[in-house]
This record gives structure tokens, C-alpha cells and sequence, in this order.
């Protein structure tokens, strides 16, 4: 096997340990040098490609590269880019491959989501369609945590012990205010399709008293009539109340909740929030005080908090990737298997990529309680191991020390520039 | 001096870290068991001194109260409630001396802020007007940082911490996606009538390019057009913007922009939210992709972020709350002196509480910079180590353990019952 470049890119919305799978790809790619020579990453994801604008990463010291387990975002610069196919836009092809051919790139790196692992996969196609070798592996990273074949995506176990651990202390201090101010909090989490980090909240609620005491799902239509009765039972058996909602619930019109045609007084469609809109309902019909929060960003960036087990097997599978591709492995994407339970242990293996692009993994409908509220055994079973463990970073002056890195940029060698389409 | 028994409440809203002043008040009070008696706590602040719903605190294990200090939220309940005065509403102040005499109460401690600070001057007054002897000590505590005569309130420092990692963090987050999506990220947090929280977010701005690059005041009018320029300025040099804006920050007229007259398609005032209100502010004018996050209650309840300093400093005012007690004092608040910068010392100290019951501290003007959007170097070494050190909570299961109290009620003695004015 002669020595080729390799090439690494973070793709779609960062979240608080993909700089730890980037960590791992970069750390195993240097034990490799008669394999791997540089390692190349793409500025601002797969545009960096496109646009031969690479960053050389042989140039960051060993402790910049290790600052990056512990450092949230894209360190490269992440984009919102899908490639479309082959038929419809040869162009950006025969360009990757320019760009490939010209800095000697062997080993494509993809670390991303969905539409990511479908870009995985169309380059993959790029030897038997278009004759050039190279060899396409994804790394995993979604909040979402919907792609298909792995036990849980990396980022994922993150968010997840964010949203719970921020339910559960505000719970504690909306029981310590009910008695004369607020008796309702709403927390908006992310997920538009799935209920999986709003899910993760219902782990603080170990005790029937415990909050979250309601949980809105996007699995669930808002059922507004039954929903208040339950705000109201809640706080009169417990002194206050305390929801998750999903950022995607739907009313049962099947509309969004946040879109549900509200609008200012300059006529402006209400700016996104549905913790809001519950709060205002709770208000409008039952007369509870309330706050509400969302968290947006700062849940999926928290790495001062991040799970220990979420940020090892974010490196792990930077690590696995890069020792496929070394094995010789193509359209693959690297996974996390769940070997057991209590204790839960687990290890890496792999998946065809053909099998993950564009296939949307969804809560299964026995982790949503009956009532449609709250989480089951089995969910929980499954959520807990994931948030387990923390991984704080080090701190300087009351402040975690996050990395920058110098991203030096690799000498362009195509004359021709190439626009994104 | 006869034993006699301690009343200790928590009043206003709660932080991160009022539970660790009471941790100080009763260990302390546990420490001179031939001064102090019982320690009884008021169910939810003085609402239940005056309906004799009292919480015998000696009921609790040792492990229970060590607890307290790493525990969020107020664990005894708290109130929004002053005490009117004396001329106004005798019948009040009558009622706590039939409570106290039943209990045998000599000692109030009263945890909370500017309003409970005057509540507890009036108790402390009794002696002198109505002839029961009791003394009253005032424990600091509010997120607003807004007591006079002592160096910081308990709490803030806590709020200040998350406020200034939570922007640090999300500032990643936005630069690494900033390319090809989000460009402006706005983060709101508390301060209503000053800024001391929002300028804490501040201390995560150490070089020009680091979030956050904008903090709108309250101690500040927004001024659309210069603010606007100033957020296309931050985009074109750095590639994104991430701003702090206070929950009471007002436009030129004088008005909180929160309520600056929007309504919903239902005629509804907007329900609060100044983030959303600045988001679309920018959208419409400057047409960036953007972000908006309330952290809200998840702020001031975020102990699993809190600064070790704050804790350290909650601890100790409870502490020299209960020895100025037993050294005979009255009507006195346990302060927070700054005895040294680099290396920071600090030392508790005491204050009359006639000279701090219904004052304000503002910040001071020269700790916002002339442009009106940044802190100041005065600013940033006042506030730098009131965030220093972490103090992390025990976790199980990847979730902090909080403490929740059994909060064992002492037999009411008194045969009339009282309604709260």
C-alpha cells in the first residue's frame, strides 16, 4: 500500500463532540504514516473540497490536536451541503476528483448526519463510476440521533444529559418558587422530526414528583384539552408543573405548534418557539404564573457538561474509520454496538453505507408511555447508559479552555476556481 | 446567654447556591447547641413564620444537610412576600411574635435580597418596638448582584459563570456554521434593572473575535440603527455575531423592548422574550440567517456549573450569619469583602442592615465601554473571580444528586390560624 493523503471534513450542525471524532481520526491517521500521509480538512465541510480550500492538519501541534476532545463545534468549519447525484451535477464530481487527484487524497473522512452519509456515499461511488481511487468511510454525529444501523450517534448522548440535567434543575427551583410565583415551566429542546432529546429529559424523572412531569413529543399531536387537564392535575398534586416540549410537535391539524399562524402586530409570523406558545396557552386558559426557556444552541454546544461515554465513542469512531479505511474498507460507516446491560458496555463495528444514506431511524413507539407524556422502561433502559459519565474540560480563570486552531491552509494547486452551486 | 431557638428562611427568588448558605446557617447553628437550640425553617419563606408552618431542621441527618451545599433551588421553599410596615400592618408583626414566643424563638435569619433584607430589618426592630428580644441577621443572596455593602451577592457568581461559558460555547457553535447558515446568535438573560449578568457574559471576550461581540444593556437605551451597524460590522469581520442581551433592556422611548406593543394574531401581548424581539430586529433589516436561545430559570438553578467562589462565599456569609448571632449582634447583614486582587482574597465582614434594606447597587457607568456594547478592564477584574473555580456536584447515573429534605413539620401551637394579607 503506497502513502496517500487523506481528507476530513465536518458536515451539517455541530454539536459538542465532533471535534472528539475529529480528535480521533487525526490522532489514529498520525500512528499511521506508512499508510496515511497528510491529513487534509475542508474548510467549512465539503466546500472545502469544491473549492480546494484545504487546511493542513499536519501543521497543529500534538496538544492542539488532543484540545479538540475537548472542545464543542466544527473546529474546520461545518456546512448545510448536500451533494446531489451524479447525473444531475457531474460537475462537482469531476471537480472532488480534481481536487483529490491534485493533493493525492486516497482516503475520504466524512463525519455528519443523514444527508452526510449519503455524500459519504456518492463518493464512494467515485472509483468504480468515475475511475479514481479512493476509499470513502463516514464518521457519525447527529443530535438527532436518527441514523440507522448504530446503537446512538455520537452528540447525541450529550444533548441528551444537558436536557436532563437542566430539566431537573429547574424543577427544583420552580417546586422551591410554586407556592406564590411561578407554578408552570416549559423548556423547548431541539429535534424537529424525532422525540429523542426531548426523551432524554424524562430521565430526571425518577420519582412521580420529579419533573419533567409532562413531556410534548413530535410523535404525539398536542391534544390541547387533554393536555390541560394534565397541567392542572399535575399542580394540584404536586404544586407546580414542569414540560419538556420538542421544538416539532404538531397540533392535530398536523401543523407545527410554533408556526401555528401566529403573528405580531406588524404581521410578522411569530419567530420560531413553542415554549412560548404552550406557555401562553397554560396562561390563556388555566391563569398559572409561568416561565419558559430555550435552549437552542446551548444545548447541543455544551461540552462542559458533556457525557463521558458520548465524547469515548465519538473518538471512537474517528478511530475505527481511519483503521478501516487503513484495512482497505470502502462505504462503510463506522457504528456503535451495544454489547450489554448492566453494565453496559459496548464497541465499534461497522455498517454498508448503502444501508444508512437517507434512511431516518425513529423512536420506536414503545418508548412514549400510553398517556403519551412521559417515557417507558424500555426507554429509559436504552437512554441511560448514554448520558453516563462526565468529561469536564479544563478550565482557566472560571472559564473552559477551548481550542482554536491555527487551520493553515494548504497551497492551492487548480488554477481554476469553482463555484458552489 | 439561655438556649433559645433559630428561625431561618429563604425569601425571592432562588439560585444555584442559597442552599449552600443555608448549609452554613445550620451546621454552624449545630456547632453551638448551648446557644442555639432547634433550628426551625420557615415553609416557604415567611409565609411560614406567620402561618406557624415550621420545618424542624433537626430532623435532618448530618448527610442530608452536607447535601444542601451542593443543591440547587430553595429547599425549604421560598416566597415573594414583604412584610409591610409596622403602621400598615401591626396585625402581622404581632402574628410572628405569637409564633416565635410559642417556638422560643431568639434567632431570625432572613437568605434573600433587597426586599427581604428590609423584611428582616423590620424583625429586627421588634425588640426595640414590641418588646419581644430577638435578633435578626440578614444572609444575602440574589442573582442581580445588587446589594449594597458587601463586595457580591451570593449567586451571582454562579449565574455570571453559566451566563459567560454558555455564550463562550455557543459562540463555537455559530463560527463553525456561520459559512453557510447561522450567522447571529442572540442569548437573553436576566437583569431587569441592570446589567450585572449581562456583563458577565463578557468574560468569555478575550480577543476581538471571540463571542460575545455585542452585550445590550439595560443600563443602555438600543439605539436600532447603531446597533444594527454594529451587528452587519461583527458579520463582515469575523463571519457571525453573537450577542447578550438583558431581559431589561429599553429602546429610546424609554420602553422595555419586551413589551414594545407586539401582539399576537390574537391580540395578545407578546409573551416576554426580548431575544426573539432583537432576532427579528435583524432578520428584517439585515436579513441574516438566525438563532436565539432564553436560558431563563436554567441560569440562576444551574448548579452543576456553579463557581466554586460563590459556593465558598454563599457557605460563609450563613456561617458568620449564625456567630454574629451568638455574638449578640442584631439587625446586621453578613457581607463579602475584597481583601486582595491577584491572587483574589476575600473575607466575610457585616453591614447595618438599616443602610442596605431598599437600596440598589447599580453598576457602575465606567464598567460599560464608551460604545455601550462591551465591559470594561475595571469590569472584567471585579467580575473575573467571582467565577473562578468549579464545584462540581456527586453524580449517579450521569445525573447530578440533589437533595430533597423531608422537611419534617413542627406541631403548631398556636390555636388561631392566619391569612396571608
Amino acid at each position: 500500500m503506497s502513502v496517500r493523503n487523506a481528507f476530513y471534513a465536518q458536515s451539517g450542525g455541530v454539536t459538542a463532540v465532533i471535534n472528539a471524532s475529529a480528535c480521533g481520526v487525526i490522532e489514529t491517521a498520525r500512528q499511521h504514516p506508512t499508510q496515511i500521509g497528510r491529513l487534509l480538512a475542508g474548510r467549512n465541510g465539503i466546500i472545502g473540497a469544491l473549492t480546494e480550500d484545504l487546511i493542513d492538519t499536519s501543521q497543529e501541534p500534538e496538544a492542539a490536536i488532543a484540545a479538540l476532545r475537548h472542545t464543542p463545534s466544527g473546529a474546520f468549519g461545518s456546512c448545510r451541503y448536500k451533494l446531489k447525484g451524479l447525473a444531475e451535477n457531474r460537475a462537482e464530481y469531476t471537480r472532488l476528483i480534481d481536487v483529490f487527484r491534485a493533493h493525492d487524497i486516497g482516503y475520504f473522512f466524512y463525519n455528519g448526519g443523514g444527508d452526510s452519509a449519503d455524500t459519504c456515499l456518492k463518493v464512494s461511488q467515485l472509483s468504480a463510476e468515475l475511475g479514481y481511487p479512493v476509499q470513502a468511510i463516514h464518521v457519525p454525529k447527529t443530535v438527532d440521533n436518527d441514523l440507522p444501523l448504530t446503537d446512538t450517534c455520537p452528540g447525541f448522548g450529550s444533548v441528551a444529559k444537558y436536557v436532563a440535567i437542566s430539566i431537573r434543575e429547574a424543577g427544583f427551583d420552580v417546586a422551591s418558587m410554586a407556592k406564590t410565583s411561578t407554578k408552570v415551566f416549559v423548556m423547548e429542546v431541539m429535534g424537529r422530526h424525532a422525540g429523542w432529546i426531548a426523551a432524554a429529559g424524562g430521565l430526571a424523572h425518577e420519582k412521580a414528583a420529579d419533573a419533567p412531569h409532562l413531556i410534548l413529543f413530535p410523535e404525539r399531536p398536542l391534544i390541547e384539552e387533554d393536555f390541560l387537564t394534565r397541567v392542572e392535575a399535575c399542580v394540584e398534586a404536586h404544586g407546580y408543573c414542569a414540560i419538556v416540549v420538542s421544538e416539532g410537535i404538531k397540533n392535530t391539524a398536523g401543523k407545527f405548534v410554533a408556526d401555528a399562524g401566529t403573528h405580531d402586530a406588524f404581521g410578522h409570523a411569530q419567530l420560531g418557539g413553542v415554549a412560548p406558545v404552550i406557555a401562553q396557552l397554560i396562561r390563556d386558559r388555566l391563569h398559572y404564573k409561568y416561565h419558559w426557556a430555550v435552549a437552542d444552541y446551548l444545548q447541543r454546544a455544551a461540552r462542559h457538561i458533556a457525557s463521558k461515554t458520548d465524547v469515548d465513542q465519538a473518538y471512537a469512531v474517528g478511530k475505527a474509520a481511519v483503521e478501516m479505511a487503513i484495512a482497505g474498507k470502502n462505504a462503510r460507516m463506522a457504528t456503535i454496538i451495544r454489547t450489554g446491560e448492566d453494565p453496559y458496555r459496548w464497541e465499534t463495528g461497522e455498517a454498508d453505507l448503502a444501508l444508512v444514506a437517507n434512511v431516518e431511524r425513529k423512536m420506536p413507539d414503545d418508548f412514549i408511555t400510553p398517556d403519551g407524556y412521559g417515557i417507558t422502561e424500555a426507554c429509559r433502559r436504552y437512554l441511560k447508559p448514554l448520558i453516563a459519565g462526565e468529561d469536564y474540560p479544563p478550565y482557566r480563570d472560571g472559564l473552559p479552555q477551548y481550542v482554536t486552531l491555527a487551520n493553515v491552509s494548504v497551497p492551492k494547486k487548480l488554477a481554476a476556481a469553482f463555484k458552489i452551486g
